[in-house]
C-alpha cells in the first residue's frame, strides 16, 4: 500500500510529474527542485539525536520547506511542531494535518488575526495548539480582541459551537537582529503582565532569535554573539519572575547557531529549519565543534542550453533559486557560476559541460529557494542512478499573508 | 455585461480575492502586488504611439507579466505578439489565447522541444505562429527533428490530424551581453544556412539584444553601446546577404535602450516589456530624449507589522518582491527601505509610519517579482482612494521548463 504522505502529495499532482514517479534522475526536466531524500534522511536524524541527548524541544521552521508532508516527516522524528513567520503559512500547515503551530511573528492586521484566531478553534478538535508572538501592547489587545471574537462566533469551517481556545504567546524581545522585538528588560515585563490579563492569551515565554548571527562565519564570533543573547534572555526572564510570572519556555536558535543556545540551559526550543537541506551559506559557516555535520540535500537541476569557447549556459537563473545569499555553487564540478539574470546561468571553468548536459547547482539559499517552486522531486539513491521516489508539494509557496 | 479579460480572470480566483472586486484599496491584505491600472494604461500608450510613429513591430516581454490578460491588452493597442524565455511560459500564453508568440531563447531538451512543436500546431488552427531562437547547429537539428516528428503524429490537444506547420528561427548573436548567441559574422551566417535546408523551419531573421546595455546609467554610455550592437548586426547581416538569404527581421531591444534600436533602422521589432510596470531600476537611468515617460505602474502594498524608536518594519521581505537589482523605494514618503530577510523590511527615517499603517514599495526587479505572485490586483484611481478592477492572473508565474 503507498504511504499516506505519498498518497496526499500526488492527489493534485499535474500529469508530467505524476509520471515522474518511479523514473531515473534522468528523466527529470530542468529546471527542478530535486531533493536528494537520503541526505535528507540523515540531517533530520542528525538534529533528532542531538535534541534526544540534549533533552531539548524542536520545532523546526517550516518557513523554509513550505511543505506539510516535511513537517509531519519531522515531526516523525520528534519535532513537537512547526514554526512558521506568515498566518497562510499556518493555514498551509493546519490543511496539512499538522496541528502544533508556532507564528513566531507579529500578526498586526484584524483580519488576519480573525484568520490566526479561527486557526485556534480549527486544531483543538485535533488536541494541537497554535502559538503566536507579539512585540507591542497593540499587538497583544488586537490579538485579544480576535481571540474573543472567535469565541462567540461559530467555526468558520464546519460550522460547530466554538470552543473556549487559548492561544500561546509568546513575547518576542530583540536580541541583536535590530529587527521585530521589544528592548530585552522592562518592555518585555510590561507586555507579559498585559497578555495575563487576557483570558484567552496564555503567557508562554519568550521569542529570542538572533537572525544575523547564524551566518556569521567564524565559531567563535557566533559564541559571543549567543553569549550576548544568552544575557539578554537571563536578564528578562528574572524580571519576569520578580513579578510572580513564569517564563516557560525561551525559544529560538538557527541552524547556525542552535549547539550553542542549548548548552546555555536558558532555551527549551530549537528553531533551526535549514539543517534540513544545508544551503551553500550555511556550509560556509566554519564549524562550532558541538553542531551536527548536516549535508547538502537540496539541488537545483538545470541543464546546458548554449555553449561557447569562453563559458556554458544554464537554464537556470534567478527565477529558479534565490541570490540574496549568494549565488549557486556548482556541485560536483570544478565549475564556477556567474549570475546569467532571470533565466540563465554562466558557467566557466577549464572544462565546460556540453550542450544538453545536466548540472546540480546548490542553493545559495534554500528558503526563498523553495518559494519559487510548487514541487520539489524527492531522489532515493543519488543525483546520479538515483529514482523519483516522491513529489513533495511547496503547500505554502506564495503564501505571504 | 462584463469584459471577457474580466470574466476570464475571475474563474479560478481564489474566495478573498473575488471578494475583493469593487472594493476600496484599503481592504487589500498585505503583503499584495498591486498595479495601478490608469499608469499602467498610460504607459502602453505611449509606448503604442512611439512604435506608431516610427513605423516599428512591438512584441513585448512576456517574461516580466507572465500574463495573457496583459499581452492581450497590449495586443489590443498594437503589439505583433509576445516574446517569452521559457516553453513553460509559451505554453501558458497559447492557454491564454495568446497565439504569436516567440521564445527568444535557445530550447536544447528533446521533451520541451516537443512540446515547442506541438504548440505551432496548436496555434496553426487560430492563425497563429511560434517563433524560436537558435545559437547551435545541434540545436538547429534538435529542432527540425521535432518539428518534422510532429508533422506525422496526430495533435496532442486535439488528436485532430497534423498540419505542415513551419517554425519562425531567429539566428540569436551575442551583441555584447556575453550570454548565449552566436559570434556575430560567420558563425551566424553558418546556422542561417543551415536552418534552410529543414523544411519546417524558416529563417526568420536575428535574435540581438543586449541586456546589460538596459541598466547602464548614462544616456550616452548607452548610445556607444548600441552603436556597437548596430555595428555588428549590420555586418551580419550583411555576410547573410551574400549568401543569397534575406535577414527578415532583427528583433531585439529592451526598456532601456528601445528609442537607440529604433533610430538605427535596423531593427524591425522591439521587446520591451518593463516599460509596462517600469521597476526603480530602469527609473534610475538617465532619460535618453527620444525615449518616451514611462510611469511606476507596479507596488507592493506592505503594512507596518513592528515599531520602535530607530525603525518600522513591514510584512514584505524578499518572498515578495525580488533584490536582484536593489532593494524597493518606499513611495511618496520619506523613508529608506533596508533588507529585514526573507519576510521582513526595515524602515528609516525622520517620520516613521505607524503601526498598521500601509506602505507602498516600488520594486527594484519587476520581473522576478511578479513571478514570486499567483496574482495581482488592478486599481483604479489612484493608490489612495481608487477601487479593485481587476484580479490579474500570473498565468506563467513558475513556468521554469
Amino acid at each position: 500500500m503507498m504511504h499516506p504522505d505519498k498518497l496526499l502529495s500526488m492527489t493534485t499532482l499535474p500529469l508530467h510529474l505524476a509520471e515522474l514517479m518511479g523514473k531515473p534522475v534522468n528523466d527529470i526536466d530542468t529546471p527542478a527542485l530535486v531533493i536528494d531524500l537520503d541526505a535528507m534522511k540523515r540531517n533530520i536524524g542528525r538534529l533528532a539525536e542531538f535534541a534526544k541527548k540534549h533533552n531539548i524541544r524542536w520545532r523546526p521552521h517550516a518557513k523554509m520547506h513550505k511543505s506539510a508532508a516535511l513537517a509531519r516527516m519531522q515531526i516523525k522524528a520528534g519535532a513537537v511542531g512547526v514554526c512558521v513567520q506568515k498566518t497562510a503559512e499556518a493555514e498551509a500547515m493546519v490543511a496539512g494535518a499538522v496541528y502544533n503551530v508556532y507564528i513566531s511573528n507579529q500578526v498586526i492586521a484584524p483580519a488576519k488575526l480573525a484568520r490566526v484566531a479561527a486557526l485556534t478553534q480549527r486544531v483543538a478538535a485535533h488536541g494541537g495548539q497554535i502559538a503566536i508572538a507579539v512585540d507591542s501592547l497593540e499587538g497583544v489587545s488586537r490579538l485579544a480582541q480576535a481571540m474573543t471574537e472567535a469565541r462567540t462566533s461559530p467555526r468558520e469551517d464546519s460550522g460547530a459551537a466554538p470552543a473556549a481556545t487559548v492561544i500561546d504567546v509568546f513575547v518576542e524581545i530583540d536580541v541583536g537582529q535590530g529587527r521585530c522585538g521589544v528592548t530585552p528588560g522592562p518592555a518585555a515585563v510590561t507586555l507579559a503582565l498585559e497578555i495575563r490579563k487576557h483570558p484567552a492569551l496564555r503567557f508562554a515565554g519568550l521569542q529570542a532569535y538572533h537572525g544575523g548571527a547564524q551566518h556569521v562565519r567564524s565559531a567563535l564570533d557566533r559564541q559571543a554573539a549567543i553569549a550576548q543573547v544568552v544575557a539578554a534572555v537571563r536578564r528578562t526572564r528574572q524580571l519576569i519572575a520578580e513579578q510572580g510570572m513564569t517564563v516557560g519556555l525561551v525559544t529560538g536558535a538557527g541552524t547556525g547557531t542552535f549547539a550553542l543556545e542549548t548548552a546555555s540551559g536558558v532555551y527549551g526550543e530549537l528553531q533551526a529549519g535549514s539543517f534540513l537541506f544545508m544551503d551553500r551559506d550555511y556550509a560556509a559557516n566554519e564549524r562550532d565543534s558541538a553542531q551536527p555535520v548536516f549535508e547538502h540535500a537540496l539541488f537545483v537541476k538545470s541543464q546546458v542550453m548554449s555553449v561557447c569557447a569562453s563559458h556554458a549556459v544554464v537554464d537556470a537563473g534567478h527565477k529558479s533559486h534565490a541570490i540574496d545569499s549568494g549565488l549557486p555553487a556548482v556541485h560536483g564540478l570544478a565549475l564556477d557560476y556567474a549570475n546569467g539574470g532571470d533565466e540563465h546561468g554562466i558557467l566557466r571553468g577549464a572544462v565546460l559541460p556540453e550542450l544538453g548536459e545536466a548540472v546540480w547547482l546548490i542553493p545559495g539559499h534554500c528558503d526563498p529557494t523553495v518559494n519559487l517552486h510548487d514541487f520539489m522531486v524527492g531522489v532515493r539513491g543519488g543525483l546520479q542512478h538515483g529514482t523519483v521516489e516522491q513529489i513533495i508539494r511547496v503547500d505554502a509557496r506564495g503564501a505571504l499573508s
